[in-house]
Formats: structure tokens, sequence, C-alpha cells
């Protein structure tokens, strides 16, 4: 895979990493800087309660456009009174006059621990001392990703490039996990940048599918935080033909690299979840539209009897069945036209065939299943729409990170 | 609680609990019978694929009435092809022959493995040899009670009486939880009987509320079976001046009965569920409307997140006002207005006021969630709607029970 470097790879990308003091010894404070103002594009989480610098980032985003991400981790300026509204808008302010920028075209995302009082003088005092520092330098953007990070075990960044009309095309990314070993934090965060010249309508399209087929599309726990923000700035700086219409063929494949990268981002942010011994790769096809392909997606890989089923390398199909009736989807489910698959990257076996179990080497099957990267395919026969998603297992580890770390 | 015996105290019922050899030991074949034909009302599982009995039940009950129910253990008789809903039918007819019935008199109910051969000639030997013994003993009653367990630790049975006009009026009941220690088992079985008399409309308008507020409350691991199944039946051999209008004030009366028992009985299937270390009590208050306050009860008490906070005995309030804020509900959630107690049966800490964290002892509270009831407060302050559901933790043992029993 063409996946190398991070979000320096970026014509105009500069950023930085600190340390404020709001973790004892990681860093908890990133910048993202584009020396042209980019077109911008960004989906935050579903959740009804939702964290102080999210409310500031909609209201920057509203023109389309911005400059500037401040990140910081450790503390999730959430349910945190209106001290914690300030702070998030301070955190735009300062970071905008020390870059000569408008207020406006900083975004503010924020994770950690959910109703803390904000330091806010460590974080703008850590601002300041930061913007300094800002660099192009691949050390710079791996500093910055790690800087993001609360409970992962490592950080997740990466680099795609294609191109158009003879021009190189970078797009550059990073992101930080669900895992939740710690008491009230689970934040999803992704940055990508490109250096792609394209509409800010074009631009949304493109990344609210992505996202939907890929954040969208994996579970760790079945939980949304408070604070989920997944941020897309694309700046122009390559200096191609601005990509303006939908079917120029330029578009598709942008498209196509940016699900690339966001997928890979999704599959590290999974393969680091807490306690998960295995990566489960979930595919429907044959279902009767794409809502319901998701749907039915879901609800199989965040069923808690089929995750732990998986950790005990258990072929269970009756769990997947019942998981898959579970689905909130409008259309009956037929169980005598379903084939099941089940198995790893390499090989798979199939259980079901029109709703009649396939005799199999169960001894075989448990061996695949020794795996770390399982893969399970439920084919309806009763459409043409599919939906792939990514899952962990429920290891005895999980709930013990999350039992026995208290407040 | 007026809560003793069982089905037995019913005017006009006699049962019996037999062992026909699906399970290798324990009774597995339950009949419940009605001297006289009864008014039936019955609910059913949601999920997408559906067990054979529930197929056959659903038909037998169009006409409202019933007056016998067969029921087995250790095969669930779903996802195992036409034999499957032959054998259902086959079950209905034999018991319906013995009984001199009419087939579409009896109801039939499964429980156990899903997708497995039903051993037929069994079953219906089973049946032909239980009719001779069915008898009005409560012995009778706990032995039928005892016979459509799965991986449940206890029977759990119970009896209500109230007066009518000077008429002892009684319902009794019996179910089975939804611990799933074995594969592919997990089913929610409840049968009821009263010997009230009262129009078919009424008992199904009672039944389903109360059901609504009772076992549609109860979680588990939030996955619901394939073979779910509720059932109240009433022979009206009581002899009471039938119940034919809402407004009838022994309406009222009977559904309160209804509820203290079906109640009693969801209490009882949670305190049975696997791994389980607590029971916990979740109330929604001051919410916009009822289905709302039913989805946040939900949400709070399926998350993993929150389940396995309360196992490590942490008052993580982070985690219960961000599984709350993930309910599926219409309405925006104000954080600021929302008040939060956590605690046992007997005292309760508040931890948040208007949104604001109250200062509270958090070793005394952490004393407090050594209880094995627990219970969590929400009051939302938006309206005045509210809901109460009851569910469990989440403990490594239960990962353990699940992940190790393999097919």
């Amino acid at each position: 895979m063409a996946i190398v470097n991070n979000i320096t790879n970026v014509r105009g990308i500069k950023c930085w990493g600190a340390h404020t003091g709001i973790k004892s010894l990681r860093r908890d404070l990133a910048i993202i800087y584009s020396e042209k103002p980019a077109v911008v594009s960004a989906t935050f989480t579903k959740n009804k309660i939702q964290a102080h610098p999210i409310k500031i980032t909609k209201e920057h985003i509203k023109d389309g456009r911005a400059q500037a991400i401040v990140i910081n981790s450790g503390n999730a300026n959430a349910c945190n009174g209106p001290e914690g509204f300030e702070a998030a808008q301070l955190m735009a302010r300062t970071t905008a006059e020390k870059l000569k920028l408008q207020p406006e075209d900083v975004l503010v995302a924020s994770t950690g621990i959910i109703g803390e009082a904000f330091p806010t003088d460590k974080v703008l005092e850590g601002i300041q001392d930061s913007i300094p520092n800002l660099s192009s330098d691949s050390k710079a953007g791996s500093l910055a990703a790690n800087a993001i990070l609360t409970t992962d075990t490592f950080a997740k960044e990466g680099h795609v490039s294609f191109i158009i009309d003879g021009i190189k095309i970078n797009i550059g990314a990073m992101a930080k996990g669900s895992g939740m070993i710690h008491p009230n934090m689970g934040t999803m965060l992704s940055f990508a940048v490109t250096d792609l010249d394209i509409t800010q309508e074009l631009l949304d399209k493109a990344f609210k599918e992505v996202v939907n087929d890929t954040f969208n599309m994996i579970t760790v726990d079945g939980d949304t935080s408070t604070n989920d923000t997944a941020i897309l700035m694309a700046n122009g700086m390559a200096g191609n033909k601005k990509i303006e219409s939908e079917s120029d063929p330029h578009y598709a494949l942008f498209k196509k690299e940016l699900y690339k990268i966001t997928a890979h981002l999704a599959e590290l942010i999974i393969s680091d979840g807490e306690g998960a011994t295995k990566v489960i790769e979930y595919l429907v096809t044959g279902a009767e539209n794409k809502d319901s392909a998701r749907k039915l997606v879901r609800s199989i890989s965040t069923s808690v009897l089929v995750k732990t089923a998986l950790f005990g390398r258990d072929s269970n199909w009756g769990r997947i069945i019942c998981a898959a009736g579970n689905a909130p989807i409008e259309e009956d489910l037929q169980f005598d036209k379903m084939d099941l698959y089940i198995g790893n990257e390499k090989q798979s076996t199939q259980i079901l065939k029109g709703g009649e179990v396939i005799p199999h080497d169960k001894l075989f099957l448990k061996k695949l299943l020794r795996d770390a990267n399982i893969s399970i395919h439920l084919e309806l026969n009763q459409g043409k729409a599919e939906a792939k998603g990514w899952g962990t297992d429920l290891s005895t580890d999980y709930v013990l990170f999350n039992s026995v770390y208290t407040t």
C-alpha cells in the first residue's frame, strides 16, 4: 500500500505536538496549520451531549473554510459548565491571534476525561509556545499524531498520493482511537489534509460518503462519545485544475484514494481497540438496500454475544444470524436464503447455504479463528446492496480494563 | 409481597413437567392446560428471524382463544428447515388430540440451541406420556417451571391474588431467563394464567402495556432471541362479573396486580443473568415523552461502558451521560438541566444538579456500589414523562461463560 509518512507530506501543511501539562508526561496539544486558506468538511458525533469544542467548530466551518486546527488531549472539555465553552473559544482565538488568522478560520477539538474543569491557562500558554515550532518536517507530523492520543497504544497516521494531470496530489491523515481504558475517554478523532484543488461542495460530498463507509462502520463498544470529530481540509496548493464537477473522473479518483487512507486509519483504530485480540471484517451482501446492509453489519458487529464467541474462537453461527435478525430494518429477513462464510484473511469456510448447514470441519474452522484477522460474510440473496464494517472481539481483558480503572 | 406459589393456584389450571430426553438429565417438556377455554394475549420477539413454534402460535392466537400451551427446552426449533416447522405443528396436534381440543387451541413455544435438528419423536412421545400426569398440585406447577429452563440457575414462578366483588382472583406465572451461557441459547419465555373473567380485547391491552413496562425494559446483553414469547391466558373461572370496559375500576386493579407479578418475574430473570454480580434499576424522569424515557433507559442499561463501570463499583457519571446522549430520540438533551443520583436500594447520592457536579464522598459512594442492588436515577427536567428499567453489570465471568462454551 502507498500509505507512508503523514500530514506533512501535504503541500503547505505545518504542525506541532506539545506537552502543556494536562497530562503528567505525554504530549497533549497538537496544532495543524495550512499556509493557505483551505476548504473544509467535517463530521461530528451523533451523541446528543456534545463537547464545547464541537459547538465552536460547527460555527467555524459554516463558511466552508478553515486554516488551522487546534486539538488537546487529556480533557474532553465536555459537561463542565460555561467555563468550558469559553475555554474552547479562547483556544481558537489564541491560535488565530498568533497565526494572524480570524478565529473563525480555526477549528477546535478535544479528547479526554468528561466533566472535569478545563486547564485553560496551561493550554493557552501551550498554544502560544507551540506556534513558533510549527514545521513541515515529518517528525512534527508524528509529534502532532502522538499529542492527540489518550489510551491508544500507538499513533495512527498515513499518507497516500496519486497523479492528476501529471501533478502529484497528497492526502495525509492522523487519527486517535476509541479504546476506553480510562473512564470517560473514548473519543475518535481524525484530521486529514490534502493539497488538492476542489470545491467545498465536492470535498464535503466525498468526505461524508467516505466517513459513512469507514469510521461509521467501525465499533469497539457500540458507544459514540461526546467529542467524536473528523475533519478534512483541502488547500489547493497542488495547483491542479480545480475539480468542480462530480462527473470529473478526477473526483472519483480522489474519492477512491480518500477511502483508502480513511479505511486504513479505521482499521488501525480497531486493531488498537481495548483488550481486543482480533479484528473482524464483516461483509453483508445481497441486501435490499445499502442502509439495511449497513444496519445488518452494525447489528452483528456490536452484538456482545457474537463478540464473546469470537474471543472464544467459536464459529457460533446461530449468534450471527440472531444478531442479524435484531437489526432495525424494514424488510423481512429470509433465513432459508442465507449463505454464511466464516474464516480469516486467507481462507474461509462456508457454514450455511440457503439456510442449511453445510457439513464442515469444526476443528479446522477453530484453527482459522485463532488468527488475529477474522472475516465474516453473510450473503442474504435478497437484493444487490452490500456493506462492509470492522469490529473487535470482546475479551475478559476489555471488561477488566473498563472496570478496574476508577474515577 | 403477596407473591407465593404458582400457576396451579389459578382455578382450572393443570400442568406437568417431564423429561423426554432432549436434555440428558433435566426436565425438558412442560404442558399447561386450562379446563375451560380461555381468552389469550401474547407478545413475541421482534427479531426478524423467528423460530417455528412462534409461527404456529401466532396462527393459533388469531381467534383470541386458547386452552393449552406446550413448551420444550433444549432445542429452539429455529433455523432448522421445514422439518422443524412440521415438528412444531405436530406438538400442537398431538397435545390437542390427547386433550380432545382443536390444534388451534394449543400454543407452542421452544427454547434451546438454534439450528439443530428437532428430536420430534422424543417430544411427541413425551407429550403423550405427560397428559395423564396433568395436575393442579403446586408440585406440578414447579415441575413445569423447571422444565422450561435452559441455563437458568433457578426456576422463576409466582402468584398474586386480589379481591373483586368478594371473589378472590388469581394470577399465576412462570418464566425463564435470558442468561446465555450456552451458545445460541438466550430465550425469554413467560407463561401466565388467571381465572379472571375479562374480554380478550382488555386482556390484550393490559398485557401488552405491562410487558412493555417490564419484560421489554430488562436487558442482560441487549440481544433478543429468535424464540422470545410471553403468553397470558384468562379462563374466567373465578366467576366475577366480566370486565368489559377500560373504565371499570376492576380493570385498573387487575392491571396493577398483573404489573406486580410480571415485574417480579422480570427482576428474577435479571438477577439470574449470566455472570451478573448486580441488578441495576434505572429510572429516567423529566423526559418529554414516554417513548423517549424508555429509549434513554435502554440506552444507558445496555451500554457496555456503564455495565463494566458498575462491575468495577465505579460511579462513573460521564459514561451514564454519554450513554444517555446515544439514545435514538428526537429531542435535544440539555446537560445543564440534568440531575443524577446513584445509590443502592436504601440510600443514594446526588452526583449532578443542573449539570454541575455536587461535591460528594466518593469512598462512601463506592461502598454503596458494593451492594447487589444498585439504583441510578437521571432527572432530565425537560418534561413530565418517565420510565423504569432493569439491567445487569458486565463481569469478566460473563465474557468467560460466553466464550469458553463452544459449539
